[in-house]
């Protein structure tokens, strides 16, 4: 009888874990920001004139993505279409990726028109319809109209053919090479489909830190298998090219590029990739950084080895990217000079079909950098901005940093050329450049959610956004994703744009505020090392970059010290000449200044590091209470990563502020400003953790 | 009025189109062999008497993957629950682990009781009565009764700390221990659960070649955490010992086992260990072998070894798995005599919480070795089965190879003592053993569908199934593990138990027939390499093992060679003792013979292996045909990459066929029988090849 009733009570209470049970399709993240599949209730009108594979994806997009609830036929058709053709439109203005959404009457039907020049601007138009509406928008009165301000939206993929990845913390590469091209992987088609979604046209399969290998016969034949899963998307595939190759693999003794022998293996490689992808984009080229062999190993020039492989690629019509970030094996004046010094005497010299790749600051990718002085500086050469995705110095695959900001930031930056600024000399505007680019070095990797984290897809979405107009507002793109990933209520999309939109500015705050840099440990580049000093290269070493002591902090890159800012346009080196004119969010990456300088709000300069520090903390405490209110608001499974990694980042924020603070105050002696906590731990604690096994080390 | 009439068209085009696209959720394979989720037709009648955890499971597990249709209710109850110990059912046989699955009256009410002494057995039981029915059995009649023959049923990951699996074919390690103990991924919980569902019980965590790191208190942490997420499941964490740890992490001068310090430093750390993960399960131990320390370094014993890190553990319950795989650093006479040469005079020397662990053959898991020569010769010792899932002689990710008729060949193998065999051995039946285990080193990585393919999850399901019970069929584990991957459609199973059943002898056949072994390439171990010689060690090369000359081929381990035979019992050892009396399946393991001896058949060694090589690329081609014909009868994601995988098989059966008739030719100087086509290039051809990519590589 007892038992009777346990079972009785038992079961009812299982029947209430039963539908508490969370359904077997759990929100893994794996659809990024396209979530509104397979719609409830039947397929809407949705019809299509003509037939390309690329118009019969944007067809199913619709499909798949448009709520259920539309309440207009929707048409997808080429402008060349007599359908539309007939309706006189002005389509001349949307180039041959732009797209034309409108109501419109196509055979005496009142339907919503998705229309372009190219399939490609078709597919485009369709994404942006569903972006629309997951925002929150209606599709009866869709009208939107758009055409990418840069031509080249490329991903730069730092992944080793042997699978892992440089700077990768979302596991390994997304590349199968091992099983390519024999297996085709349907997430090959996802990726491609996530990057048509926001505009992304190309992508560069390998690391610049390349193999030869990967331009063997075997391996073009996987790029191929690759570029054919692309192609329909709009997607291009680039090779990162080794410039010692032709030794390599080639057999040659030299790959010295004014040698006939050189470029002539460049041009039957060439011809041998187009025969297996004829619309192979071309090479991406880290040549003379960081060990890599290059030109000037023969004593030529950067535009030496670049026109050799844009011959090589131009008859294809391919083009070469090649890097400025040269990092020389000798030691430099200034290391935030290099890129300058040796390319702005090039100006003028590069092949039409080359562009030069610039980082978006003069160091490596850090939390914040003033934008690089080579923007401006070459009027005559196509010069493509390369952002860094991965969060390398931004707390990894863990930290929340929403990257909008820091891409915005650079991308406003006036370069003291009258009204020019860097997204005007990336978009050719400035000089009227046919050729433009924009390159992100990938967040990637074969994670389920792709990017190692729910926010860290913001910044590939922002990214892709970006890269298509760069005028758009950070702001708005942090709405946009956000309604697509979450759902468009109030109540989450409030607190998860206010989160992303501090969380930039509180990484630089406990990691380096007031334009310090380069302060991590040495090689995986996680977390504190402002004391590292001791490795062979001086421009290794932390200490070289915040130059810290007794007296004062900061690197003098004025007249008095290495003159970086003379690379500058007169108007912009004018306002770094002076701690007084310089924004103090970049003060100590020009100046070196006492501990007491004062600054703007009458703290001084130590005082106000401190509070810095404080608020980067407190800003990632305030994230994690915003989210923790949401918990009833998103799903279990994306909530609880993101609830955890919040921990993990309010650990290493305060891990940071008190490592920093730490060492600052063994090298200034001064007291922490009344109310700052002291430290957890000492100095040298801080110094003696080391993390062997981080994820992202290069080989 | 054309256009409206094409819109028309394409319209109708479209909804048929969308008819037929795949669902959001395709089957890429991630839930494994548990694939009923989620009931349509709502929950069935399901009570749970007691409450504990794993209790929770069992019953949430039967919600899941019971089909709707069940037609009585079902109870899940431990039987000393007073509602079944009063129908005093013969429980104390189930031991700690059995299940009773049967027909009862509970409370006056006719239902389907799970019952066992602990939760684990009611737990084993849920997961046997799905079985059951995803196999085609019903839930009126079902009376399902077993405990495991075997204690430690245990995985051997070889995964690393930086995420790289060695000898891993599928992705990354599972364990992303950069975010660990922090964050959990939701894929721990599946990975407990599918090991539960086929009764695995214990897993070490990482590889065998240790580092010293996974001993600190962070690895231990994080080790804790996933011991939490599997411990509801029924599943203990192990760790790998680096037996030089106490010198790396612990700061002193020696590891020698027999000086108090180590010993000592070693109880401090089981200690520090078992404070945080109160069930660990205890040290897993590769000792001079390839290199790693051990303390034959200090002149000890390898029970010395084990006994020492077995008395830390001892207090806690824990035991030490003790590899018997020694690969010492000088020339051994012959290779696959050095374990039995090292251990068996160690017998009865080992503490009574060590097992020996001993991999199926003297070798290293190639697709056949006769079975070790040590089971039936340590009578006093437990010896530990290792099995190896993942294949890494065997076609690694892609080739088809069910190693469910490898792993019983070897356990149903005579040890020559009496009616012993291997299993009897290993399950303690022989000697009365009650610490008893079976190891599998793991095919699972982070790939989406965890092994790599679809068939490579019958391994890991194999594996844990005759763990449970090595005296199970393995052509009906693979019918069962196929009806509860494909459904039971007989045209699918069928046809897919075939291709199983046929596999691994197809593999033997293309790779190394009458008992050849160890003939693949260097480091990577993937495709043929026959010919190599000059690597530094003479066992390392593939020449040792065939001997190959003009008169001859296999290696002579008779008397008037390395007499290993020897090392088996007499009635054994006579058997192997001469060519005729041996299985011609082990021939040339255990004989030099001319290739002109005559094989049963009539023909010569030589034409028989040309035809042994045929057989096996003419079994892969009709596997091919096979799977083929199951197109319509098999979801589109899996049987896409299954046919890609046996194009690929077929293509490198070719390919091993062809190298090594190649160079068997440019040995003995014969012709090809009549009929057998000549290779597709020279040998030159195959010996170029490279693969400098290959995964699963070691560091």
């Amino acid at each position: 009888m007892k038992a009777m009733r346990t079972l009785v009570r038992a079961s009812a209470m299982a029947v209430t874990a039963a539908l508490l049970t969370a359904p077997a399709a759990a929100e893994d993240g794996y659809r990024l920001w396209l979530r509104s599949d397979a719609p409830a209730e039947g397929p809407i009108a949705i019809s299509r004139l003509g037939d390309t594979p690329t118009l019969r994806l944007a067809e199913a997009e619709l499909r798949r993505d448009l709520p259920a609830a539309a309440n207009l036929p929707v048409v997808v058709a080429l402008a060349s279409d007599p359908a539309v053709s007939a309706l006189r439109l002005p389509v001349a203005e949307l180039g041959n990726e732009g797209y034309l959404v409108r109501p419109s009457s196509i055979g005496g039907r009142q339907v919503l028109l998705i229309t372009g020049n190219t399939d490609r601007g078709v597919l485009y138009g369709a994404f942006a319809l569903i972006r629309h509406v997951a925002s929150g928008g209606q599709v009866a009165n869709a009208t939107l109209r758009s055409a990418p301000k840069v031509k080249l939206r490329v991903l730069n993929h730092w992944d080793n053919l042997d699978g892992t990845v440089e700077r990768g913390y979302s596991g390994e590469s997304l590349w199968d090479w091992w099983k390519l091209p024999d297996y085709r992987d349907p997430r090959y088609t996802d990726y491609a489909r996530a990057n048509a979604s926001i505009g992304v046209n190309g992508t560069v399969l390998n690391n610049v830190n390349a193999k030869a290998d990967s331009l063997t016969a075997p391996y073009i034949a996987k790029a191929a298998a690759l570029a054919d899963v692309f192609r329909p998307w709009g997607i291009r595939v680039y090779l990162s090219a080794r410039f010692s190759a032709p030794i390599e693999i080639g057999g040659l003794k030299t790959a010295d590029p004014r040698d006939p022998a050189v470029a002539a293996w460049w041009k039957a490689k060439a011809d041998e990739i187009y025969r297996a992808i004829p619309d192979f984009g071309g090479f991406l080229v880290k040549a003379n950084s960081e060990g890599q062999p290059g030109p000037r190993d023969y004593g030529a020039s950067h535009a030496d080895g670049a026109n050799m492989l844009a011959a090589a690629v131009k008859p294809h019509g391919g083009i070469v990217m090649w890097r400025a970030f040269v990092y020389a094996d000798t030691d430099p004046e200034d290391r935030a000079k290099q890129a300058y010094t040796e390319f702005k005497p090039l100006d003028g010299k590069f092949a039409d079909n080359v562009l030069v790749q610039v980082k978006n600051g003069a160091i490596d990718f850090q939390p914040r950098e003033p934008f690089h002085p080579l923007f401006g500086a070459m009027p005559k050469t196509p010069l493509m901005m390369e952002f860094q995705i991965t969060k390398e110095y931004l707390g990894q695959a863990t930290h929340l940093a929403y990257l909008g900001p820091l891409f915005t930031e650079v991308l406003e930056a006036k370069t003291g050329r009258g009204q020019e600024t860097v997204a005007s000399v990336v978009d050719g505007e400035s000089e009227n450049h046919q050729l433009t680019g924009m390159a992100g070095v990938a967040n990637i990797g074969d994670d389920r959610d792709w990017t190692g984290g729910t926010f860290n897809q913001a910044n590939w979405y922002a990214f892709g956004r970006l890269a298509w107009d760069p005028s758009l507002d950070s702001a708005a793109i942090a709405r946009e994703w956000a309604q697509q990933t979450f759902g468009t209520d109030p109540r989450v999309i409030g607190p998860v744009v206010d989160m992303m939109m501090r969380s930039r500015e509180a990484v630089v705050d406990y990691t380096g505020p007031f334009g310090l840099a380069h302060l991590m440990a040495t090689g995986h580049h996680y977390g504190p090392g402002p004391w590292v000093s001791e490795l062979q290269r001086p421009e290794w070493n932390p200490v070289y970059y915040h130059r810290a002591d007794r007296q004062g902090i900061g690197f003098d890159r004025t007249r008095t010290g290495s003159n970086a800012v003379a690379q500058y346009a007169p108007a912009v080196a004018k306002l770094y000449a002076s701690p007084r004119t310089t924004p103090e969010s970049e003060l100590l990456w020009f100046h070196h200044l006492p501990w007491d300088y004062r600054l703007k709000s009458g703290e001084t300069l130590w005082d106000g590091m401190v509070r810095r520090y404080d608020r980067g903390v407190a800003t990632v405490a305030a994230m994690r209470r915003e989210w923790d209110g949401l918990r009833a608001l998103v799903d279990t499974e994306r909530w609880e990563k993101t609830a955890a990694f919040l921990a993990i980042q309010e650990r290493e924020a305060r891990w940071w502020r008190d490592a920093s603070l730490s060492y600052w105050q063994s090298v200034n002696g001064l007291p922490l400003p009344a109310g700052a906590a002291p430290p957890e731990h000492d100095l040298a604690w801080y110094k003696a953790q080391s993390y062997p096994h981080a994820p992202g080390n290069p080989h």
